[in-house]
Formats: C-alpha cells, sequence, structure tokens
C-alpha cells in the first residue's frame, strides 16, 4: 500500500458534523462562559452525545461507535480547536482514553451501567492515578486493596483528579489504580472501577486551577470502600499494564486535542493580524510578525502529522497486532511532549501579537493559554517522563536515568 | 575609576529595609489575597509612602527622595520579587517613572498638589498614551488639545491605562500626550496633567486583565476637557520627547522588576526540588530540572547585570550628561526587551517543575506567570518596538523597518 | 482511502537497495576520502547510475524511472544518511530535481543527449540561477538572451552554481534562467538549456567552502553564447514559473536528504552515549543527554512525515491535478525552513555529546555540520524566502513584505 | 562605592593599544592566512610578547604585568574581536590563565625559565589534564607520579591538548595532573609542571580539528619521566585544587574571547546587511534580519557584562578575599556555559545572513564557526559541567547528579 495521507469519507463526514455542531454550540462566546461560571452546562454534554462522540472508542453493544484512533483523534482535533480552554476536551478525551480501557477491560456490569451511560452523556469514566506526593512515580503509591471475603476493600487517597464532581454529579466512576500485592511492585497493582458514590468514597478537596475552568479537578479519600469481583478491571495484579495502555490512549488525545486548539489560535492570531494596523499597513505584512507565523504553522503542521501517524499505528496495534506497543508507546510519548508544549507557545506568541487587548478577557487567547498549560505542566504524563520513554525505546531498558 | 559592582551602603539598606518590609506586609499569601480580591489594600500604599518608595525619583521639596536609577531600581527588584502577580510593582513603577518626568517637568501647581499627594500615598501619576487602535504606533494618535482663550480643551479617549480605579478613589491624574498642532505629527504633540476627575473625563471601562488583578486597567474619555497653562507638562509642541523619556524610565524599571520576580519564582523553584521527591530522590537532584535550574539562574544573573548597568547609564545622563539619551534609549531597549520574556519563560518553567500543584492557586508561581504576561505582551512598549529602536541605534535611523 | 503510513513494497525494497549499496562504497570512511580529495569518485557516480537513482524522476524513453516524489525522496533520505558530508547528495538531489523539470519541458535533442547522458553518469544537468549580487531576489537577475536571426545570443554570469567541475568533466549543462523581454520583469524571463561546453561560456570560478567539499561550486560568464529554439526549456518567458516548479523539486529532495544525514548524526551519537562512559556509567544514562535525544528525534520524526506528506503531494498534484502548485509550494517550503536548521542543530549538539573528539576530523560529524551547513544557509532557497512563501498562502499575496 | 562601569584609563589605554596593533598585524587577512597555514607566525607571537600580552598575569619579576583579571579579560577579549578563529587567543588565554597558576605556586626554578621565557615569547605554559578515555571525569584520570628516591617518576598519557607543536618548537611545558596517592582520589593528585621536552616525553599525535587551525592540538605519552621537587607545582596532593583554580581563570578568558570574536561577527554582519540589496533595499532594512540582530546584540551585552562582573569577582577574590572560590567558580561556570554557545549561534546566524557568500571562505565568518566549536564542545570545561557547577552552588553539593 503506498503512503496516503487522505481521511475516509466518514471520517471527514464526522470532521465536519462535529465542526458545524461547535460553530452552533460551543462558540468561544459559550466557551468564555462556561469558563467564567465554571461548569460545562448540560446541552454541551448532550450535544457530544448526540453526535456519538461520549466514549466513542467503546464497543457498539452498549452504545459506543467502536471508533478507531485515527477518527477519535479527529474529534479531539476538532473539540480543541472549538474549545480553546480544554475543558469540553479534557470531559472528552478523558472518557474516549480511560473508557476505552474500562469497555476493554471491565466486566459487563460495569460496562453496561456506567460506560453505557457515560456514552450517553448521564455517566462519566474517569481516571484515578495520582496519589499526595506521588506524581510521575507511580511506585510511591500508596492505596490498597485489600481481600476480604469475597470483596476488596480499598483505602487510600487520590488527588488531582478531573472531573470529580461532574462524576459525583452523573453518578460515575474511576478507573482506579491501587496495590494488591505491594511487596510486588508494579506487579501487584490493580484497576478497580471505582464509583464515586460508593460509599467510604469522599470529595474531599476541589482545586481552584490556572485554566479549563469549566471542568472541576478535585481529590477524593477512599475509606474502607468495599467493591465486589465485577469491580476489578482486567487481571488482578495486572493494573500497571493496564493503567500505562490507558495513558497511551488519552496522551494521544492530549496531542490532538493541543492541535486543535494551536489551530484555532493561530488562525485567531491571523484574522487579528490581517486587519490590525500600525504604520498604515496590517501588521500582519511585518516580517517580525508573519515570519512567525510561518514558523508555527510549520511546526504545527509538523506535530499534526507526527500525532496522525502516531493514531494509524495505534489502529494497527489494536486491529492487526503490527507494532509492539513498546513501540506504539515511543510514539505517543513523542505526541506527548511536543504538541502540549507547542500549543503553549502558540497561544503565548499569538497573544503578543495582540498587545494590550490580547492581555484582557475579551480576546479568547488567554483561556488556551491557560487551558493548555494544563497538559504542558504534566496532566496525563509529566515531560521528562516522555523524554524517559523516548530514550528508553532508542537506548534500552538499562539506560533509564532514575535507576 | 575601576570597574565596582558593589552597591553604596545605603542602597543596601533600602534593599534590605524592603525586603524586611515586605516579608511581614508583603507576603505571597497577602499578594494571592490582593490578587483575589482586585485590589491594593491602603496599608500596602500606606506602608509603600512611609518607605519612601512612591514617586521615590521626584526631588525633596515635594517629599520625594530625588532617589537616583540605580537605587530605584532596586526597589523595583524588591517589589517585583515580593508581589510577584505584579500589581504593587506596576503602581509603584508607573508612578517612579512617569512620576519623575511630570515632578521635572510640570508646573508647582501639579507638583505641589498631584506630585506631593502621590508620595504620601494619597494621590497616583499615570500615564495615558495609548489610544483604542494605536499602541506602538504613536502616529496614529487621534487626542487633541486646542487653545481656546487662556485654556487648552481636550478631546479623545485613551485606553489600556494602569490604574483608573485607583487614580479616580485618589483624585490623581495622568500623563496625557495629544496632538495640538496634528499637521506637525510628532513635533506637534503635547504633554498635559490630566486630573482624572476633571470635569469632561469619563473612565469607560475597566478591563478584566489575565493577571495583575489588584490593580485596574481601564479606560477614559476627555469631552471638551478645559485645563489651564499650568497643565502643559514641558513645552507645547514637545510632548513626544517627554513621552520618549517616560518610557525609558518606566521601561527601566519594568526590567527590574521582572527581574526581580523571576528571581523569586527560582527560588520558590528551588524550595520545591529540594523536598519533592520522586523515584527516591530530591527531583532536583535530576539533570533534567537542575540543568534547566542552572541555565535560567545564568540568563537571570546577566539580565540583572544589564539592567543595573543601563540604570548607571541613566544616572551619568543625568547626572553628568554622559551618554547621549539614544544610546540610553537603546540599552533600556534591550532590558525591555529580554527581562520580561525571560521572566515569562523562568515562570512557565518553574511552574512544571511542580507538576498538577503548580497549576493550582495553592502554589503562587501562576500569579507571576499572569502578572509577568502583561510586560511581555507589552505594557509600556511592544516587543518589536525594542526592537526597532535597539536596531536602528546599530544600523541607522535610515534603516527603520516601517518607512 | 484511510491513512496509510506504509511505504510499498518497491519503495522499501529501493530503500533496501540503497542501504546495502551504501554500506559498503559510500561509507564513512569513504565520505571522509571524498571530503578530503575534493571529489566524487567515478565509481560512486557510477554505482549511482547503476541503482538506477541519476535523474530517476525522468522518463523511460531516455532511461529515466519515472520515479515519483514519495520514492525519489526515501532516495535523497538515503543517500544524506549514508554522505553526511552531502556532497554525493547535491550531486545527486540537483538532478533529479532539475533533471525533472528538464526532462519534462526541454526538446528531445535535450532529453535524448544531456538528460540521458546524465542518467548514465555521463552527463550532468544542473541549476544556473543565482547572480553576483543577488540571490533572493530574483528580480534583480541581469543575465538576457536575445533573439538575433533564429539564435538566441546569451550574455550574463552566474554564481554559486553547484557542480561547475563535475559539468565541464562530465560535458553536461544548466537550467538556466535569464531575461528575455527585460521590461516584463518576471513574465519575461525563460529557462535555456545551457551546455557547460558551448563556445562563450567561461567557468571562472571554483569557490573552497565550508563544506560539501567533494562537488564542486563555482560560476560561469556567458558571453555571446549562441543557442537554437531546441535549448529553449519549455515556453518562452515562461521561465520564471519553470524555475519555481524546479525549485520545489529540489528543495523537497534536500530536506529529505537532511532528514536522512540528520538521521545518521542521531544513530551515531547513540552508539557513541551508550559507550563513553563518565563518572561510573554510561554518559547516554545522564539525563543531560538523553532528555536531548528524546527532543532531537521527536523533531527528527515530525519533520520526517512533513516531508513525507509533502512528497505524497507533490505525487497527487501531478498524477491527480489534486492540490494546487501553489498549496504544494508552501508544503514544501515548510520542509526546506524545517529540516536543514534542525539538522544543523542535530550535528552541533551530536558534536557536543563527543567532546574534544567531536572537534577532530576522527570522528564524521563535523563533516555534516559543514555539509548540511550548505542547505540551512541558503541553497536552493533561504530560510526567509520559505517563511514569505508560507505567510503568503496563509495571509494572502497582498501580505508579501517586500511589496 | 557605588556601581561603576568605567574602566581605567591604562585598562582603556590597552584596549586601545592591542585594537591598533591588530588592526595592522591581525587582520582578518592574516587570520584566514593563518587558519589555511596552520601555524600563528613568528612575528605574531613577538608582536604579543611586545604588548607585554603574553602571561600577563604573572608577577614582575619574571617579566608580568602582575595585570588583574578585568585587565586580562580586556585582552582576552580584543584578541577575540581580532583572530576570530580563535587560534591566538587560545595561544594567549592557555598561558595567561594557566601561567598565572604557574606563576603563582612554582618553584622559582620553573617561573625563571619556563614562566619568563613564555612572557618574553621564547616559551609556552600550558595545560595537561584530560587522557584517552576521560574528559569531564577527572576522577577517570590514570596518570601518575611516584616517588623513587628524590625524584618523581610520571608515566601516564594526555590528549586533546593544546599547542603540542609550539611547546615542543619553544622548548615550553605543561601544568600536568596527575595521582600520586591514588586510593585518595582528588585528594591524592598533584600538579607538576612537565617540560615537554623531558625526556621520556613523547607527542605521539597532532589532531587535525575543525576549527582554530593555526595551533596545534596533540597528545603526548609520559615513560618514566623523571622530575625533582622543584617540578612541583604547590603541595603535592593538592594539585585537584589548583587545576580548578587554573580552570577557573582560562573560563572566564574563554568567554572572554568567545564574546569579542561574537561582537566582531556582529559587525561583520551589520557591515553586509547595511549594503547588500534586496528587493531595491539593503537586506539590514527586512524586519527578519534586523530584529534577528537586536536580539544577538542583546544577549552579547548581557553576556560581555556577566563576564566583566565575573572578572571583578576574581580580583575582588584574590585582592581582598571577597567572594569565596566556590561563589567565583559559580559566576566563571555562568559565562562559560552562556558565551561560547552564544558565541557560535551569532556566527550561525550572521553567516546565514550572507547566504551563499556567507557559505565560502571569501568571508570570513566561517573561521569563527569553525573556531568557537572549540570551546563550545568543551575545551576547558564541557556545558554540563558547568551546569553541575552552577546547581551545586544554588542547590548543594548533595544534589551532584552522578553521585
Amino acid at each position: 500500500m503506498p503512503l496516503d495521507f487522505t481521511f475516509t469519507e466518514e471520517q471527514e463526514m464526522l470532521r465536519q458534523a462535529i465542526r458545524e455542531w461547535c460553530s452552533k454550540n460551543l462558540t468561544l462566546e459559550k466557551v468564555r462562559e462556561m469558563d467564567t461560571k465554571g461548569e460545562i452546562p448540560h446541552d454541551v454534554i448532550k450535544g457530544l452525545a448526540d453526535l456519538n462522540l461520549l466514549v466513542m472508542t467503546a464497543r457498539e453493544d452498549v452504545g459506543g461507535m467502536n471508533a478507531d484512533w485515527v477518527t477519535t483523534v479527529i474529534a479531539a482535533e476538532e473539540l480543541g480547536y472549538a474549545d480553546i480552554s480544554l475543558a469540553v476536551p479534557v470531559f472528552f478525551l478523558v472518557q474516549a482514553g480511560w473508557g476505552f480501557v474500562v469497555d476493554r477491560y471491565a466486566s459487563e456490569e460495569v460496562r453496561q451501567d456506567y460506560v453505557a451511560r457515560a456514552i450517553r452523556g448521564e455517566g462519566f469514566v474517569g481516571i484515578a492515578s495520582t496519589e499526595p506526593g506521588g506524581g510521575s512515580d507511580v511506585a510511591a503509591m500508596k492505596s490498597r486493596a485489600e481481600r476480604r471475603g469475597d470483596k476488596w476493600i480499598l483505602n487510600g487517597e487520590k488527588t488531582y483528579i478531573s472531573g470529580t464532581e461532574e462524576a459525583k454529579a452523573m453518578n460515575g466512576g474511576y478507573f482506579t489504580i491501587v496495590r494488591t500485592e505491594p511487596e510486588k511492585g508494579h506487579r501487584g497493582m490493580t484497576a478497580f472501577f471505582l464509583p464515586i458514590n460508593a460509599p467510604g468514597v469522599e470529595v474531599v478537596k476541589r482545586f481552584e486551577d490556572l485554566g479549563r475552568m469549566a471542568i472541576s479537578t478535585g481529590g477524593f479519600v477512599m475509606k474502607d470502600v468495599e467493591l465486589t469481583d465485577a469491580y476489578v478491571i482486567g487481571e488482578v495484579n495486572k493494573g500497571f499494564y493496564l493503567t500505562m495502555e490507558g495513558f497511551d490512549c488519552a496522551r494521544l488525545l492530549v496531542a490532538a486535542t493541543c492541535v486543535g486548539a494551536a489551530r484555532r489560535a493561530l488562525e485567531i492570531g491571523m484574522d487579528y493580524i490581517k486587519q490590525r494596523k500600525a504604520f498604515g499597513r496590517p501588521i500582519g505584512k511585518f516580517e517580525g510578525i508573519q515570519f512567525e507565523l510561518a514558523d508555527l504553522w510549520t511546526e504545527l503542521q509538523a506535530t499534526r502529522w507526527l500525532v496522525y501517524r502516531t493514531a494509524w499505528m495505534m489502529d494497527k496495534k489494536y486491529k492487526e497486532g503490527a507494532f509492539s506497543p513498546l513501540e506504539v508507546c515511543q510514539w505517543v510519548s513523542m505526541c506527548k511532549l511536543k504538541a502540549p508544549q507547542l500549543a503553549f507557545r502558540i497561544f503565548e506568541r499569538t497573544m503578543i501579537w495582540h498587545g494590550a487587548y490580547g492581555y484582557t478577557k475579551e480576546c479568547p487567547l488567554e483561556m488556551g493559554l491557560r487551558g493548555v498549560m494544563s497538559y504542558y505542566i504534566g496532566a496525563e504524563g509529566a515531560q521528562n517522563i516522555q523524554r524517559i520513554i523516548i530514550a528508553r525505546e532508542l537506548l534500552g531498558k538499562e539506560f533509564i536515568p532514575y535507576r
């Protein structure tokens, strides 16, 4: 098969449908309003469900589209393009990424309830991995699940969790990773599906963040939470690997949504520099500005195809077993490393083009700067972790620097 | 005289005094509170006045310290170090810079009232230059003053003006540049001192900005505002040159305050990376983090001495007539070009070191990122204008690109 | 058709064939030798011809492969990988790019002689565009062709021309652009095929360059050179457009070959940092080095797919008329802007990893630094020209800055 | 004492004297000739001696100037400005830096012979630290000196040593660091003055380097070299500290000479962009070029004052005991980290401004690119070592990453 950089007709139609829906229902004015009020309104969630975007990676029997990764990346890109604050994209991609893993490995009980409802916009599936005192370092995790009779008893605390308020309101739950055999290290971790409203779970905190204000970030404590085997995701003690799988899915979509947001920033910037005049001509005619546009546009296109190439690899992995998980993981890390930083830089520089106006909330760009910082700073994985993964595949495991 | 990089004892004492006062009265917690509430409390302004920092560049007869530029830069640096949101530094430096020009060139009437009160923390002296539709391009200015009898009648609109609310509350005023002989271009501009509460002046807007929330930014309209000759600053039709002089003063202080804020960011960052652990050691031990610290620290020290060297030049210019105004202007532009961008980068990267915590309002750094963006984006002069000035002195006037 | 990032079997076989041939016949030792002696030996040219790589874009009737652009890019990438000094890649790509245009638009007389011989490694087809006093600015061109009877009489001077010595030795010629109706500007330019050994052509100079020493760069003077109509390429007064077409072809291959060379540099670098020890471990284990590797590798992969995406566009343009020439031109400019600069940076940084050894001619990397500088500095088009093209397509022709 | 950025009259006169001498005796044409021939001619060395620049840091009784560090930095800067290939600067600074340490700590026997001759241009004092298999990692050093009777017997190999041919020709010698009590680590190292023509010393290699061709780089083997106590520099087992002291001296001068060379590059660049025309105006009028000039000029000025501030610190350390050695060391490392990389970037970008001409040996800049790479790549200390030193002073010794 020769190289082909064409999307399928269905993919183009989906992109078009999202673009159109957003141009009416997720305008920049609406995003500003959401950012100010601090929530995603119900009609937006309903709209996403109607477009079949929520957990679109899940299988058809629970209502999903069984969407491939290229198609899911298209959706992520378009939602980032529309909501540059990234609140809706966070809501979308956490579910498309982690919901995929839940749908793939969880029990029918969980799938038919939680996943199915999330797909209809009446639930939420998130990720709870980080703990107080341990972000990138999974080995420092302290939460535990102990077997008591035929139940699992979970104790511990998770923090910096996206969507805690939304999950509570919609009776959703989390892919939650805890230790089951602590002495076995990462081979003693198990993933559970944790209903946020299960007895013993208490949301203890809502963070005030710099950006993506319309979706909550919080923390919860698990105190003797009882779960049956139906809430184990995949096999016991294999949770670490599922977590890595979920991170790959989510990180790819993170990169895609940053690409979309960055493209919007450049378009907003171009509109402005074509109109705004100084010294008798539109400022876009000055090399000082247009050369920067040319550089940033080039970076964006290169990054965009890096992302689609990776999505294609992921499809090949899942469908044909082509490419090893580690190979795909490396490409995902390249996307996650490059896209959020580039998006941040693009918002920064397009803001600069706008001068004082760009510093105000009348200009939408500042929402984007604040929003993409979330992924640049490390939601779904810090930059240096991506670098370690990329280098590990190039040099070998024995070159992991912290060992 | 040989090179000497030592501050005088008085300068060291002043630095120490500010540092101490801030450590009690302008803590990061206080800054967060100010940022949230959107105002600088009276006790802070009173404290600055008690320290003799307000319009410290003004002469003694109105209560000023007649402070030289090196000393004023020390104050700006320390206030930036304390209030990384830059709200207090904006309040300080606008007055120290533009108040200097007003004190130097305005009538006794203005000096003894407005400048004297500003020094006591009971007034405010600001700058009103930008107009809707024209930031960097001074030639596009439309506001006018016309002679009618022995009065001047001002009409026009100014926007993106720092401190409009504060000026109103404290009955302050603005160094305001308008056209008096429009056909003469920049040789037909005059500077007036415009009391914000003069009849005909209406503050029409308060912007919501990304940062430095504790000081207002607004716009005002002048509608047949009557001013006597006592409100002319300097000579009629020489206002353009006074404006350039004021910009040099303000830009130098902008650079200094960004250096101070950036230093604080690195110190906050260092404290964190020395304590925070991952993979069994403090993250400051990882080259991926400490090498970035080394690079940023180096940049900061280089920038700091660029700023002090420029302050010294400015003192030599005013005291001894050494260095031409254009030469000093070029060095000021180098400071203004480099310091805010570096400070932005330092906040960005130190935030990254903090991970998810750095994204929350529990960590002070995000206030700094938002605050320094104000000067990076162009308050007191856009980056590309600084580049044009620097290159003009190197290549000659005939190389100004927009001509 | 869905996205597909797979090369065809034929393409993979060609890549393999080149890789193998180079591993025997174009080793780094051989490249060093060529670089020192200042010439490409006959056996290398013969080998390229045997592999059917010379002017591989030409049609079959003159012996070409009628290779598509993706395939030609593969060849350029592999030759850059093998000869990081870029001498052989220059020899290859000038001919594959400009030979394509000559083959496409020149008379049978020229094709069957010059193109056919070049394909067999017994001739050379180059580009002569630059003149003394005018590089990027085509409008400043002074060379002329005047009609006298049924002949064209050419006068003028061309400089910084690749392959002048090789062309003379192999009786080759140049795609040469001159004015035919000077008053018509770029609509009065015509392309000629200029045999280097035609009476009146004198090679007046061989430059000593920083790098790619094995291929000559020179200048020639045309003094009343007589050419028949058979030497006109394309239509009279349409030469400007053919030149732009040729530049697109050549620039794409430039980017591809820089990608290949940069990849080799990273591989050389990886081999070194895996073996070289300091402080008790291989230096590749230090984050200070491996994180840079991760960043550069990511950039390289992104750039590589930008290049292949552009090659695919060019094939679509020529085969199906998809994509407008201007659209393709923009993508080519993105490749030309990004790839040589990245390659330079990669050689620079991998040299740094090697320390003092990297500074010596025992380490191959310095040949690459010197070689890729040729394209970074602007052979086949300066960086700023690429930026102008990219911005022109984004903003519109009216935003071209020099007008 | 207030800040003062003025040089003394004597310093200004010295600068002027060097500038004048170089403008006649060390022109760019001469530098090109030296670079091509691969040697520094005798008249240049004689001229440096007549100017009292050779080992100018040595005391008067051996003929030195007892020059302070600010003054020595001036000389280094001016020599870098003149000889951008850095060959003469290397010859100068190795001696001014390491000769200072030798003069300060060696026996009268060594001082009155080797140092005194070096000052007259009839000798050479260099540094021999690096060994095969160990650059940055001093602890990996294998050369040894063993006590036998009242003699020391040295064995081992040193490599990447500057000036081996010059030392041989002028009967000079090296500050050579070897182990005397290997089991004591860096507390068991001793510095010797090793005459290059001592029996048992064999220069085994002359490297072919990328640049600074006019001064040799080589390696030598020590085979049972007998030295008396008079050849011990400082105390036995204290050689490590003297080596660190010498590195600080040399690194400061390295930074200074890179600043000088970079300034020359920008001046050459400015001359060119003021004259060279494209699209009807000098290319210096294009923002794409002049903005880069503004940025690079700003960086250069900031770096220059970082260097002078450090020189001043070093003078304070030696004269008044102000500043601890570690504090000075950190500032020196900041200079060494930043100056060579900036100089490399300035040569790179000014070459780019010149287009194809900049790639030829008719343009002097390529000598500079090749020359400064020597210090960028790590002569006198790798970048990452400087970063470790800078971070160590900021974070504490326990944060040294390789421990």
